[in-house]
């Protein structure tokens, strides 16, 4: 009578919007301040100053019938343009506006991506822990998804698992550095060695192998970490970036896709990104918030506050006797269960009060997403909990 | 190598985005004052200074984290919450928020409508003329669109050749009133003899057939004229509404489904639309403009304006022999062709600068569509041109 796929993805909540919920109800009960919810990856950092000035500005002195009119379904030429311009001066690249396909936000740009290449029988591949979505993704636009299991304990690349699943069904690959849910950010080593590979693949099976990177988190970086810029390194790449992250816009979704200047029939693919963006019934991206990212381009929140929550809580974790990876990016920590089930991990951090993410949910059993975008006293006052459950597992040294 | 359907979507520019680039050229040629551009439905009356003031006041006494934040999937409680109340108050409907799905605009609403219902081997089918991306969101979702003919001269329903197309593949109709390109708002006994048809269908074939009502233009209607509301017509209905037009806001991409609170399934109908809204990589609604629409839900922009231009253009042609239906709503006009062939009466008024799009991109021959949503004054200084022009036509009375 309907679809009943879309009835199973809209009717199962996520694993991490029931931890949500559970914490409000939770909140209710006992005190906001006592309940230590670290499900959420929402930017607590508030957009920039100048966001709130140029979003008044914008409207005071903008004509609105063009502020809010319809702009070409690409995009506003002008804050392409300028978007192009601003990665060229970061990265050295020579993108154009010509170049630039802007979006309602990382989603919309991973799923059109997936809806311009796939053909049927293509099998798309990603690296576990990854963001399940990918998953909804690549299913939902004709292909199909294989996981690469993850490299333990760095969370870089696994090659040799990605060598037994690549073939010539593979039509793209799906990178997200830095990463959600570890925080890694990809070497520039694993980057030329997957790069290389992709290329010796393409060559030997006879067509293209894109490369889709997501990079919402590209501007939240720490210690002065570098996170290759692929065009740089891989022609036939598509680049999806949101601002949501970087700029604390995620409700207003507004981001872009990248198709490298220097992609094979680049033209096509650029066509095809345009077509599966009108397939999938864009028509274009929020104007206001357009006009605003042309203006924003450079800019980015406070970045120093996730740095403050990082090292308290990856300090504070590890000093207990904790295992995680040291993230060089992004707001989360993934935290090796200190039994083999993360889910029963969960539970009882749960006791503590404490909410993490099981990190089955990210193709990655046996660890816990804590996503650190919250405010630094919540960490404070979440240490002696995380330290009682140390204690528990008889972690602390 | 790539999808050649998303490859051929995005290369092949619309009829109407043609005459639109064309407008730009010719502009630059003998100025844009002696250019007669009436090829876009781009409102140009602007939102309602209300609009503005509430903008404003949204973002500078609100929490960014919370103005700029992910909303629940389906939309902020509270702005679903007052949408529901008001439609409820306008139209006597027993709608809440659990029946609202806020969404990145109408062609987003008819595309997850779309993905929600279809099954394999479903039909849709719509009445022309009709807006042509309905099929790029009817068939891109995994079904078939069927197109009845039009019913002329009054372009309300033919239903003796809606008969000859339904069947029991038809999983779903789509109506769209007032109409793009026609102007035409269906009549009461219109919409009563259609949904006693779908009834009857529904029962004959053992399944239901769900009416899906496009309705961006709801508002925007003249001389006290009703649009029926459909869900007080008929229970299987959802409603995609935008608030583009009313609000002139079409660059925003904001507005809704709502699913008959009477629906059969309707939890699970609800649900589907959710899951197709995630398929399609929606995540959520931009969350500025749902604030926005939450305090703006029963405003419109100045209405006066279209209502002075349809006079001044319908009393005009109409005056010089030219056909059309007056129209009712919307701010389009649907001239039938002095010629067979609109196409070369198009051609034929370009040399007069008066760029109209031919009715073929509406699935009906012969006509030629009209959009008056733009300066008075351009209308005025057109009328000459459209005399000339039917004067060589030998219509002048």
């Amino acid at each position: 009578m309907y679809s009943q796929q879309m009835y199973a993805l809209g009717s199962k909540r996520s694993i991490i919007r029931e931890i949500f919920e559970y914490a409000k109800v939770r909140s209710a009960e006992i005190g906001a301040d006592k309940v230590f919810d670290f499900s959420l990856g929402n930017p607590n950092v508030p957009a920039p100053e100048a966001v709130k000035e140029t979003l008044l500005d914008l409207i005071q002195n903008t004509d609105p019938v063009v502020l809010h009119g319809y702009t070409s379904a690409q995009g506003d030429f002008g804050v392409r343009d300028t978007i192009a311009k601003s990665l060229n001066r970061r990265f050295g690249t020579q993108l154009t506006a010509n170049h630039l396909y802007m979006t309602v936000g990382a989603a919309a740009s991973i799923s059109i991506c997936c809806r311009a290449l796939s053909c049927p029988g293509d099998e798309f591949i990603t690296f576990a822990p990854y963001f399940t979505e990918y998953q909804v993704f690549v299913e939902c636009n004709g292909a199909s998804l294989k996981v690469v299991p993850a490299r333990e304990p760095d969370f870089q690349i696994d090659f040799e698992a990605f060598k037994a699943l690549i073939n010539e069904r593979t039509k793209a690959v799906i990178i997200n550095s830095p990463n959600n849910p570890s925080g890694v950010v990809y070497s520039e080593a694993t980057i030329v060695t997957l790069c290389d590979l992709l290329r010796e693949k393409s060559a030997e099976y006879g067509h293209p192998i894109y490369l889709i990177t997501d990079e919402p988190y590209r501007e939240i970086v720490y210690d002065g970490v570098q996170v290759p810029f692929l065009i740089n390194y891989y022609d036939n790449c598509l680049v999806c970036y949101s601002f949501s992250k970087a700029l604390s816009l995620p409700g207003e979704r507004i981001g872009y896709v990248a198709v490298s200047n220097k992609m094979q029939d680049g033209e096509a693919i650029y066509a095809a990104v345009c077509g599966a963006g009108r397939a999938l019934g864009y028509v274009c991206a929020p104007s206001l918030f357009q006009f605003l990212v042309g203006r924003c381009a450079d800019l980015t929140s406070d970045m120093s506050f996730y740095r403050t929550n990082r090292d308290l809580l990856y300090n504070g974790l590890t000093e207990m006797g904790y295992s995680c990876v040291k993230p060089d990016g992004a707001f989360y920590l993934f935290v090796k269960s200190p039994e083999k089930d993360a889910n029963a991990f969960f539970e009882r951090a749960k006791k503590y009060e404490l909410l993490l993410v099981p990190g089955d949910d990210f193709g990655c059993p046996g660890y816990v997403r804590i996503a650190y975008c919250v405010k630094t006293s919540l960490i404070q006052n979440a240490l002696p909990a995380f330290r009682a459950l140390a204690q528990e597992y008889g972690l602390t040294k």
